[in-house]
């Protein structure tokens, strides 16, 4: 199941309106095929890794990081099918479909159609690895995810607005990746206005991932830019499953105090600004009991001599 | 020689004006005697481990974490005197006695008569062990460590001032264990007017460990309380070769702009604060390129629901 998640995740803001879903299949002891959701949502991950197995099918075990989906579509079989022409003898899933046409159809048919089901193993890894899809269908907004590139004291900038660069090569390419991960980088007013920053990505063969740009204003945005007039403007977004908000602080705060925010990706320089620009702007906290309990640090690792720290929410929402 | 250096470890800002060393005695591969320096600075690593093996010296290895003293003191023999006449057979110490008086005399009177001598086994550790002593020998002045307690977004307490608590209990006492490993505690008048700190160890067995109060000020200090008119006057204090720097911000920004910050101690809560009070005050920072190459991470621990890195700047000093 972790091999199935790890392909999941190659699908990530990819594949919307559809989940990013891992399938290995196999049999005998040996994986006979792979598969993970397309881009543009097809073929699904099942489908591929069927073709992938080809005659080694039947008879194989299916793992699948996501209910196998019941419903016909236009755009291809339902997958319940075609597991059960393929002739695969069990299904293991990691989470239920929270989809209405499925949510448990499909384990029903396969069932139905003598197929062994499990569902439940490694669940929670699952739904963080199709976070952004899986809010939508259940908070109907996408997964948000925040950027901070900070001096050890917390800056993102000297006191005169220089900010380039707090963090190293490692670090900054690491935050190109994220974008790649993500359908849209939103920043603020300010941001655009004193860095004009092009939030693409410059990763070799990861070009063409760059995502859409958003624009937190009460004004216009320019071409190439999406205004967004609050953050829960978010929920409005189509194809948006992944944001990365990249600042400054008070697009930051502004995302923190929406209750916006589900993951913090704290990037931190070993280096002292002093007096600088805050990461953060004001979260109208007057009491410190208000602020506990609501993060737990998920990940950390060195980016050359930087550090990244993960935070995810207390209450993931997964 | 690890072993050692973990007792030396015990004797940290007890022994001024000796430093804190260790010893271990190996014969026929058993320890037969351990020791570390005594507070007040006597009897020496040597001495105390010698007395423990008794009759079992004779032929043993000594592995010391810093060259065994050679000058004579009216508070006791030279510990080469000591090693000779106990019929040690090999001396292992990590790192040449930069003490004038010794510096190289007492690897030569242990040669002379008759016991092997190697130097330079995890000489790095050994002085970090015994920085305060060894930072007073050759730069004339304490080894400082700066404290900082910060939510995710570097603030050390919220707009209004409220402070207590941003990190957990096990994070502040660690922070209290910092305090027992210091001869010295200085904070700024900001901080004593405003939250009136009694900068006391309240660890259970070691209320007795609590520290000299400094305090940064062009005034006077209050009682129980010693002023210093700035950063560098630390080096005129008298026992005091392990420093605390507890805040607030503007205290912590004196200290490394005068280049008299040689560790960062940085505990982080997983919270954040936003627009509340920053960590550290001016540096006179105008550009970032001067900013980087300073400090570089030596340690990392989880402390609770927080995190404590732990800095040292990249030139040691040491």
């Amino acid at each position: 199941m972790a091999a199935a998640i790890a392909l999941a995740r190659r699908g990530q803001a990819r594949t919307a309106p559809n989940p990013n879903v891992g399938c290995i299949l196999v049999r005998e002891g040996r994986v006979v095929g792979r598969g993970w959701t397309q881009p543009g949502g097809r073929p699904h991950a099942e489908a591929m890794a069927l073709a992938q197995a080809g005659d080694a099918t039947r008879g194989a075990t299916a793992y699948t990081s996501l209910e196998p989906c019941a419903h016909r579509s236009t755009r291809g079989p339902a997958c319940t099918e075609s597991l059960i022409a393929a002739g695969v003898a069990r299904v293991v899933s990691a989470v239920a479909d929270p989809d209405k046409r499925t949510n448990g159809a499909g384990f029903s048919e396969l069932r139905a159609n003598g197929i062994a089901v499990d569902s439940g193993l490694m669940a929670q890894e699952a739904k963080t690895a199709m976070a952004g899809w899986w809010f939508r269908e259940t908070h109907g907004r996408p997964f948000v995810s925040l950027k901070l590139a900070t001096s050890l004291d917390g800056c993102i900038a000297l006191a005169n607005g220089e900010s380039r660069w707090i963090t190293g090569e490692a670090a900054r390419a690491h935050g190109h990746l994220e974008r790649a991960r993500a359908n849209m980088v939103i920043v603020g007013r300010g941001t655009l206005d004193a860095d004009a920053p092009r939030l693409d990505v410059r990763l070799p063969g990861l070009e063409d991932r760059s995502p859409r740009k958003g624009l937190l204003t009460h004004g216009a945005a320019p071409e190439g830019w999406e205004a967004l007039a609050s953050p829960h403007a978010i929920s409005d977004l189509s194809g948006v499953d992944w944001i990365l908000v990249e600042g400054g602080a008070a697009t930051a705060a502004a995302f923190l105090r929406a209750g916006l925010v589900d993951r913090l990706l704290l990037y931190r320089a070993p280096i002292t600004i002093g007096g600088g620009v805050a990461s953060l702007g004001d979260l109208g906290l007057d009491r410190l009991d208000g602020a506990h309990g609501q993060w737990q640090r998920s990940d950390t690792r060195q980016l050359g001599s930087d550090t990244l720290d993960i935070y995810d929410r207390a209450d993931k929402g997964l």
